[in-house]
């Protein structure tokens, strides 16, 4: 049963906040989402936000509402992880609550509920087709940072379901980046095999051409360039002749200052693929 | 001497913050400032915030800067009150840091600190003057809920500095809003003159005809409406013939995804009139 927790009227629709039992979690989640003022069978697209963040970052801060109500689609913004006092959680930003990293974790404690792989690819994804009548085919995923690695291994595992893929300041690689080394060791033990499984380069070689394009934007003054790992993506995607738009951003950071400066981009790349 | 401590490149522009010491306030204070890519003698437009905010709400969550970027304006988004913790302050949300009003306290402890309506009237503009080469007479002024109060009182006070104003859900009673019981108890000690110097309502009736117009948004579902007194400005607006636009928006409450909606409007309501 979806219980709605926030309802605010933004640019003609309505910036909601709704809370569920999620069973791939064992816990209750909350998933925000943008309802413009025509909703039957408009295309869907899945945002996933990055480390720290909540469900409330992108619906508070990119200014994406007036995109989404202009060209009626319908966002969903998930929360990025289990969320509770009976939770596993850590001192640490880059592991347990905040830090989902969007995988099924296999190693105790994390595999009881940090299962966000399966909450967005399957659950979320049910929830939505059974409480909505948007479109069932129109379906876009993008993300920023560890949203934009979610957004880029959901997308590339799941190619039937998501149409169209972007990431902005994505983080590419799940073996070679500091921000994933804490939950790769306890979510998976380090397991070469199982990080491989969901890492975007990795994907890339197996999966390869799945999608026409991809698009993938990063500030030129991003100050965790170094820990994305998008240039070694981007050379991976060239020599798999898988296409990709890569846009480096005179000047932008890595926050949601550069986030709102590019969301029409995302939204109107987009709609440009599901529309058709 | 004015310092950066934020400086993020936002729609080819940068959203500053500065920190500087306050001669009127006599502590550190902050404010935000959009400077658009190009910035020789552009409008300049302060917009006040409302209780509990600082110069932070407004510039991550109103999705101005979009605007401000594609007219060319520099936009200042002050905090609302001194901060500190030599600064008096109380468990009431309504006074204290947080909630200065936009007024002059009168009253100990408050008085030493709680300058606001200097610090923006006078101290501001004149740093903004000496530190940047923005138009020096193409200035408006608009403001949320509190801060549409404090744009309503300053600018009709100095209808010689700011040339427009507006306001979004503006409290605009001081004598009868619950949200300034407290501060009008215990900064002016209830003194009726000192209240009637600031209040919206009786400044109209003194300043009459000041503006060609004055703009007011508010949403139909504001849960805070009965405690603005709207409907009360409007009628005095009307009896004095101070022309007043005044929209109602269906379904909008008094958050800011009611902002974010309706910032664009104010935005250009300023330029059409800053820019002859």
């Amino acid at each position: 049963m979806l219980n709605i927790v926030e309802n605010n009227k933004s640019f003609n629709g309505y910036q909601r906040v709704y809370q569920h039992q999620s069973k791939s979690n064992n816990c209750t989640m909350r998933f925000a989402l943008y309802l413009p003022d025509i909703f039957e069978n408009i295309p869907v697209l899945f945002f996933l936000s990055g480390l720290t963040c909540n469900e409330q970052n992108f619906i508070q801060k990119s200014g994406f509402q007036r995109y989404a109500s202009e060209y009626k689609i319908a966002v969903i913004a998930p929360d990025t992880s289990p969320r509770g006092n009976e939770i596993s959680d850590s001192n640490n930003s880059f592991l347990g609550q905040g830090a989902g990293f969007y995988v099924n974790a296999k190693e105790n404690p994390w595999s009881k509920n940090f299962m966000m792989y399966d909450y967005i690819t399957k659950e979320l994804p049910k929830i939505i087709e059974e409480n909505f009548s948007f479109s069932s085919s129109k379906i876009g995923i993008f993300g920023h940072s560890m949203g934009g690695l979610g957004a880029i291994q959901c997308a590339l595992k799941n190619n039937d379901y998501y149409k169209s893929v972007s990431a902005l300041a994505p983080i590419c690689s799940l073996h070679k980046s500091d921000f994933a080394r804490e939950a790769m060791k306890n979510y998976f033990n380090n397991d070469k095999d199982l990080i491989n499984s969901y890492d975007p380069i990795n994907l890339i070689k197996e999966y390869k051409s799945s999608f026409e394009n991809i698009y993938i934007d990063v500030g030129s003054e991003d100050e965790f360039f170094h820990d994305l790992f998008i240039n070694d993506f981007v050379e991976i995607c060239n020599s798999v002749n898988q296409k990709i738009i890569f846009k480096k951003r005179l000047g932008y950071g890595h926050n949601y200052y550069f986030v709102q400066s590019f969301i029409k981009d995302h939204i109107e790349y987009h709609l440009n693929i599901l529309k058709e």
